[in-house]
C-alpha cells in the first residue's frame, strides 16, 4: 500500500517526475533493473539524492541489481498521483486553457479537465474536445452537477485574483495558475504557479548575458 | 538605457514579472504611481525585497510618492527582454506545441515562434496559424533560411534528449523544456525547465495530505 498522505517536500516533487520519466523510458526499453548510479548519470541527480527521495517511498533498491524498474514506474506513478483521476475547471479558453483541456498528456497523469469557463459568449455553450465551456456565472450549477477539485487559472492577468476567489467560494481546493500575476489564496488552498513568463525572462537574460 | 546584459538572480527573474503583471494592470486602470508598500500588499513579497529587486534596474522610488507606473511597465518589460523579439523552433505539433505556436501572449512577451518540427509526415508541410511545421530533418535548412536562438521543447519524453541534442547542434543556444525528462545540455547553453508534471504532483500531494 502506498501512502499518498505523506507530505513530501518541494524539491523531492520536483525530482521524482524526472525519475519516472526515465525509468518508464527504460521500461518501454525492457530494462528490468536500475541503479540510482544509472539513474544519476541519466538525469544528473546527485546518486545519495536519488536514494533518499526514493526511500520517502518506501522504495530500496538491492545490493548490485537496483530498483525493479516495473515496480519504480508503479509506485512512482501511484506515490505522485498519477494513477487516480483528479476532476479540473479550466478557467480561461484560450489558446493556452484549450491547449491543456485538449492534452492527453495530462490526462494520462491523472489530469481530468470536466469543464471549462470563460466569459466570451462565442465560446460559452461550445466545446473543447469533451470539454463544455460554460460561461462563469453558471459555476455553481456546473459544481453541483459534475464537481472539481482543481481550478486551473489561464484568464488574462488582470481577472485572475477575481477568477481564483470565485472558483475557491464555489469550493475549489487547488489553484493551478498560468497567469503572470501573484494569486493570492487563504490557508488552506494549494497553489502551484507555473511561470511562464519568469522562464521566458530568464531564457532572455541568460542568452544575453551570453551573447 | 537599459542594460540587459546584467545576469540576474533566478528569485529576482521570477518575482519581477509579478511585479510587472501587477503595474500593468494599475496602468490599464489609469494609476499614475505606486509604492513597494502598495505593490508588497497586493502580491505578497517584502516590500525591502521589492525596493531591491527594482535597485537592479536602477529604478528608485521617490519619496511620498513611490514609482511612475509608466516608467515601471516600460523599464520591467525591457529589462525583462519582452520588448525584443527572440525567434524560437518548437519542437513537437502536438496540443501543447500547437498552443505554444498559437499563443499571441508570448507574442506579447518578445517569443516569435517561426518553425515547428515533428516527425508525424500528417503534420509536416502544414501550419499552425502562421509557422510553418517541417519534418525534424530539414532543420538545416530551416536554420539557415530562418534562423532561431530558442528551442521549445514539447516532444514525448523519450525522444527529448535527442531532440535537444539536435536542436543545439544546429546553433540553438537555449532550451525551454516543457517534457518531463530533465534534459543534459552542456555549459553555455541556456536551460529553463517548465515542470508541468512536478506541478501537478505538488497539487494532488498537497490536496491529499488536506483531506
Amino acid at each position: 500500500m502506498i501512502d499518498q498522505h505523506i507530505i513530501l517536500p518541494e524539491p523531492t516533487l520536483r525530482r521524482l517526475p524526472w525519475y519516472l520519466a526515465y525509468v518508464e523510458i527504460l521500461k518501454a526499453r525492457g530494462v528490468d533493473y536500475v541503479s540510482s548510479t544509472q539513474i544519476s548519470r541519466a538525469i544528473n541527480v546527485d546518486a545519495s539524492q536519488i536514494a533518499k527521495d526514493l526511500s520517502f517511498l518506501s522504495l530500496k533498491g538491492k545490493t548490485r541489481i537496483g530498483y525493479e524498474v516495473d515496480a519504480l514506474v508503479e509506485t512512482l506513478s501511484q506515490f505522485l498521483g498519477f494513477r487516480t483521476s483528479h476532476k479540473a475547471f479550466v478557467f480561461g479558453a484560450g489558446s493556452l486553457g484549450t491547449a491543456l483541456m485538449l492534452d492527453v498528456g495530462l490526462n494520462k497523469y491523472g489530469l481530468e479537465s470536466v469543464a471549462g469557463f470563460d466569459i466570451d459568449l462565442v465560446k460559452t455553450g461550445t466545446s473543447v474536445g469533451n470539454v463544455p465551456i460554460y460561461h462563469i456565472d453558471s459555476i455553481s450549477n456546473v459544481m453541483e452537477e459534475n464537481p472539481a477539485t482543481i481550478g486551473i487559472l489561464t484568464v488574462p492577468a488582470d481577472c485572475a485574483q477575481e477568477t481564483a476567489d470565485i472558483a475557491i467560494g464555489e469550493g475549489i481546493k487547488g489553484i493551478w495558475n498560468f497567469t503572470p500575476y501573484r494569486v493570492k489564496v487563504a490557508e488552506g488552498i494549494v497553489m502551484a504557479n507555473t511561470l511562464i513568463y519568469a522562464h521566458l525572462a530568464l531564457i532572455y537574460n541568460r542568452l544575453n548575458a551570453e551573447s
